[in-house]
């Protein structure tokens, strides 16, 4: 079997196929990344990561939008499952920067700078902590999301993509998210991730997710930084660390005057090559 | 990164990691099997195909259970989801035989003879098709199937694994599949694969299916050839071929008076090897 190199990991069970493409020579159609992340047809995943040199990226894929930056050599190309491009994901950026390092490429320095639809983003490691600076959170306007017949008062938090986070003493367990959370749609024209997360006890919140595009996932990077950011204006406080219990594991984040930091674990499960029989044929398939 | 080897690849979207272990050296405990096929922090499968040569069955892998048969080189150990080991599936063997083709493993012969834990299977090539003989199906009794609150008639049907095919005029789109439908656990003390059939209309059928250990699949191997024999029986015959369309493809059966044959395609999606961090580390995880 010859065919694309790809990987399969995790951050907090938020799990991404990594292709690497590093001089852009893949064609990734979006019927391409959706039978990549189809559970049952393909690999399954809730996005794929393309490790792509930022100087190598196309007109299709946003050279315009994303010219290079002098000394940043890596772009996370990331897409959702559903084939569309995304601007950030925090868990997909240390699973991206853990494969770097496994495969040698992570250029010199203590400190990764890696370019995002979002912007430059600096990566480091400490042990088996990856931490990422997410750049600072605007907070917006209060709005609210309708999950079933109850109605939940939430912040509207800006970490690259659009999050709503709704702090409150919820039972977290007891929410049904396997449907989209109403939302404004005048607030939120590009559609919303939307957080459900407890008050902070002892330095911890706890959180769960529907992300625009995927659904309920296991963990969110932006959204555990929006949770974090509207769980420490809830108590007062504009700065400050707080740990997130998500469904898949457990994230720092740090909010300081300046910026935010994400901290948590990648997971690399397996590498390998997709068939190139199976690549060949998603094109002809319905 | 250097691991287990593995392979990725479905029939009818029934989907399977094959891990090849031909001397079966591999420590395939349950926990093992649970973390591969979880989907977000593993690879993701409906269950796993290990390659193992039917000599090298140990004391804990059946051997005792299942002797060496002269003559037949390759045992199919199928576990499903949940770390459980099942006895045959007419999916997984169609995958098994193509990756040992793929794999260059396929012995001398037209026909391959595979161990299962329900016998000798038959097994060939036609094109794309890959044919399996199922063996002869057991006609049972009549019994019933509980999903919400509508009832079901069906017909007990053993091939290799308990089945009960309730066929009927259903909406199979309408049918809440997410709970197991509840069914005579007396007449099925191991639990019972439970089949939903149109009856036979222009030499065909649709079907669902939901599998004992696993929830609703795609398609179910065992479950289409369950499915025919009880259409047919519907209609008033004991042998004949009819198509099935399940909600991952097209299968097709046949029945004779002393056989049923699957037919249908498998395909692989990739291959690689699994990080042997996290192989290690599963043993450990909760």
């Amino acid at each position: 079997m010859t065919g694309i190199a790809f990987a399969k990991g995790h951050g907090t069970e938020n799990d991404f196929v990594v292709l690497p493409d590093p001089d852009g020579t893949l064609d990734l159609t979006a019927a391409r990344v959706a039978a990549l992340c189809d559970r049952r047809r393909g690999l399954g995943a809730d996005g794929v990561l393309r490790v792509i040199r930022w100087a190598a990226l196309k007109d299709g894929d946003d050279s315009t939008d994303f010219p290079a930056e002098p000394g940043v050599e890596w772009f996370m190309d990331y897409r959702n499952a559903d084939g569309s491009a995304a601007e950030m994901c925090g868990n997909g950026v240390r699973v991206y920067a853990h494969w770097l390092d496994r495969a040698g490429w992570l250029p010199d320095g203590e400190t990764l700078r890696l370019g995002t639809r979002a912007g430059v983003r600096e990566v480091w490691f400490t042990g088996d902590e990856v931490s990422v600076d997410m750049g600072p959170a605007r907070v917006g306007p209060a709005s609210t999301a309708r999950v079933g017949t109850r109605t939940f008062t939430g912040t509207a938090v800006d970490v690259g993509n659009p999050h709503l986070a709704c702090v409150g003493d919820v039972e977290l367990d007891a929410l049904d998210l396997a449907v989209e959370p109403d939302h404004d749609r005048a607030l939120f024209p590009h559609g919303v991730n939307v957080e459900f997360v407890t008050p902070v006890h002892d330095g911890r919140v706890a959180m769960r997710v529907h992300e625009r595009g995927v659904g309920e996932t296991r963990s969110c990077g932006t959204g555990t930084v929006a949770a974090v950011v509207a769980a420490l204006r809830a108590a007062g406080r504009a700065t400050g660390e707080v740990e997130v219990r998500t469904p898949g594991g457990r994230l720092r984040v740090t909010v300081t005057d300046e910026t935010t930091v994400l901290h948590g674990p990648a997971v690399l499960v397996a590498s390998g090559e997709l068939d190139s029989t199976w690549w060949d044929g998603i094109r002809t398939t319905p």
